[in-house]
């Protein structure tokens, strides 16, 4: 077994004795091509492994999409604040480097903390230095901000990347909202996740700034069973009827741009097509009123969710995964699951078999200045088309959902991920061509 | 084994199959007293078992303040919106009973989330419903508002509890300070804290109110060693010369408030005698500005800090916990640590002596609106009288502390604790009487 040409990778991955979890730091360190092996078993988006604990940086898609969620995340929007279409275009191939190196437990940079001697500034921030990867996924996306034409990329917006209409009631605010760029980190640690986002954004220094972030928990997988679905802070059960990694067909429908979909625009080398197989990331910060929320009934609850509290199951049924019967009558002949229920509004029956990957965290921050508590669901949606999918749902959402007397959509964003890398490639290179 | 006596606590209590966890459900949920073997032995503030995940309530000294720190933190100000002393009182008795359920891993009461049917408001807002206990710990406190004579309490203010002093360079934000009670949680699924704050606010409607809150992230069990000092957002590990939980005498000397600091004032049994046993817990809310410090060079950093990056060593020196040289000389004949480094002015031997327990956690949250994140660490430290304790170590700081270019203290807060109580005892008797 090759040792990692640095000694400064970070203990786990030196710890972790298995062969590609090694193999996999010396290639990031190196900047070689990756081993075989690591290419389409492993793609990304693979299972979670307990063991190396990293999930591969390169494939088909991008990870962190179909990936299983992780414990925790890490959103940023940033905003370009150079006008020099090369910076931009650098960093993005360096942005490349350091996150594949994090994904790996590796510093962002060999001898990142540490080893660039006491006049040196270090090239890692030092805090994950203790750390093992933790499954980090680093995810990029680009806003439609980003193709004005001041970066010479306006021929390069696929047409469906434009900005979402407004939907009644939202209460969206202009510093939770748009950006010209994401990144999406999530990791079973947050520091983990944390560190990569801030060593991106530290190399990004006089190129980018943060816009807004979000820090958001979901399942820890040491005290839940990786494979229940977690609650939302409703108390109910939330993802059911997600999107999963293993319906590839559903995936290639709903989720992966596909080829046809960019064919148009500028056209030609310097025309949309490098969209193909990323999908659209739409983050949508929904605050909870939850003090309004826990004084309603159980029955109020279920009736506004169309499911069962305890177990998930739909209202009148058994069983979390089995398919709501709308057409079942309560007692006094009224729908059991009630036709203005979040499950009934937003199921694909009901919406033109629409359907969404979604990859939602908790969050809670403070208080809103009113003696409640600022909590809520960062609601991430994958999407093919946000235009087409997401945005006839959260119309007949905003329209008619009972769930509205207790949710407001404070922050929105679109941006559109690239695909997967293959060996080699750069998110530079792959942006402007 | 007695099963528990309603079929409502949540899963891992059920699951653990541990004799203690179970009767310990069985006893919070019917209010008994708990078995002896809980007392001494297993008194608060013991080590954290990964088997049952449960810190006993009840013992001499509140659990959450020698209690090795669990993951997560979420820490909640709050004021008093009633003028009625006995709905306080009230509340905390309720407190008491709720706080002790849910660390045993159980509902908030009983039947809590689904058990009380359809037509009532339910007592538990479900989100840790398929969750253990996580270790979670309840702490309360007072703080010196809570004494001003609206609820007939000024007589029972302990003398040591009043208002911190300005410090030079404080930029204190109110919306962040000060308040009339607090409650910290620490577990280490982020969920179970929120949800034990989350409840106990909600049981609080109409006799308090959130003032603030805050959420806060260190180790994760499952990824880091579980004995290595973590490290904050500066990069360099961060509570290497701790108060630790085994100096017992340390601890009395320098955490716990002992009977003769508190025989003063109005006396007697309206005085402030409850407060015996219980420390000053004192959060201040750091913010880093971790765009400057990325900037510095290693040796700037770690002169800053007065230890070395990789392992956290004294300057000079070797091992972490090894014990400072202020006497070493570098070669040019200056002291090898700074004299102005925060290791040398926060060290005991410089501050006559004086120690305090510390319990931080990082934290990220949002931006600052100029393109920066907003993280950094929340500290909370727990002392036997913050006057003569925290205020000359941080006038000492705030005066010299090369580390005052990288942080800001947005927030800051004093509270009293209680002991911790016996069988039987409830926080609204504690300080009622």
């Amino acid at each position: 077994m090759t040792p990692p040409v640095d000694g400064s990778t970070r203990r786990a991955v030196l710890a972790a004795g298995a062969g590609t979890a090694v193999a996999g730091a010396a290639a990031g360190v190196a900047w070689a091509s990756r081993p075989a092996a690591a290419a389409p078993g492993a793609a990304s988006g693979g299972a979670l492994s307990a063991t190396d604990g990293v999930v591969p940086f390169r494939g088909p898609h991008q990870a962190g999409i179909t990936t299983p969620a992780q414990d925790r995340l890490h959103f940023v929007a940033l905003d370009v604040v150079t006008d020099d279409p090369a910076a931009l275009r650098d960093l993005l191939t360096a942005w490349t480097r350091a996150a594949e190196r994090m994904t790996l437990g590796a510093e962002a940079a060999p001898g990142g903390t540490v080893g660039g001697g006491p006049y040196g500034v270090p090239q890692d921030t030092g805090e994950a230095l203790d750390l093992p990867a933790a499954n980090l996924t680093v995810t990029i996306g680009y806003g439609p901000s980003l193709f004005d034409g001041r970066f010479g990329l306006a021929g390069r917006r696929p047409e469906a990347l434009r900005d979402l209409p407004a939907f009644a009631g939202d209460d969206l605010d202009p510093a939770r909202s748009g950006g010209d760029l994401c990144i999406q980190a999530c990791a079973d640690d947050p520091q983990v996740a944390v560190h990569a986002v801030r060593n991106l954004v530290r190399m990004g220094f006089g190129v980018v700034a943060v816009r807004w972030s979000q820090l958001g928990f979901g399942r820890t997988s040491s005290t839940s069973t990786s494979q229940a679905t977690p609650r939302n802070l409703f108390g109910f059960k939330d993802g059911t009827a997600n999107l999963k990694a293993e319906e590839a067909a559903a995936l290639d429908e709903h989720v992966w741009v596909a080829s046809d979909d960019v064919a148009g625009g500028a056209g030609g080398a310097g025309g949309p097509g490098w969209a193909a197989g990323g999908p659209h990331l739409l983050p949508r910060r929904i605050r909870m009123h939850i003090e309004v929320w826990d004084r309603s009934t159980l029955q109020d609850q279920e009736d506004t969710i169309g499911r069962d509290k305890k177990d998930g199951a739909p209202l009148g049924q058994h069983g979390e995964f089995t398919e709501p019967d709308f057409h079942a009558r309560a007692a006094g002949g009224d729908p059991r699951i009630p036709v203005d229920s979040h499950v009934a509004l937003a199921h694909p029956d009901h919406l033109g078999g629409r359907r969404i990957r979604r990859r939602g965290y908790n969050f809670t921050e403070g208080t809103d200045g009113e003696g409640h508590l600022d909590a809520g669901l960062f609601f991430v949606a994958f999407v093919r088309d946000a235009h087409r999918q997401f945005v006839p749902m959260q119309r007949a959402l905003a329209r008619a959902d009972r769930m509205n007397e207790y949710v407001e959509h404070t922050g929105s964003a679109l941006f559109a991920c690239p695909p997967g890398l293959p060996d080699g490639g750069d998110w530079g290179t792959q942006l402007f061509g």
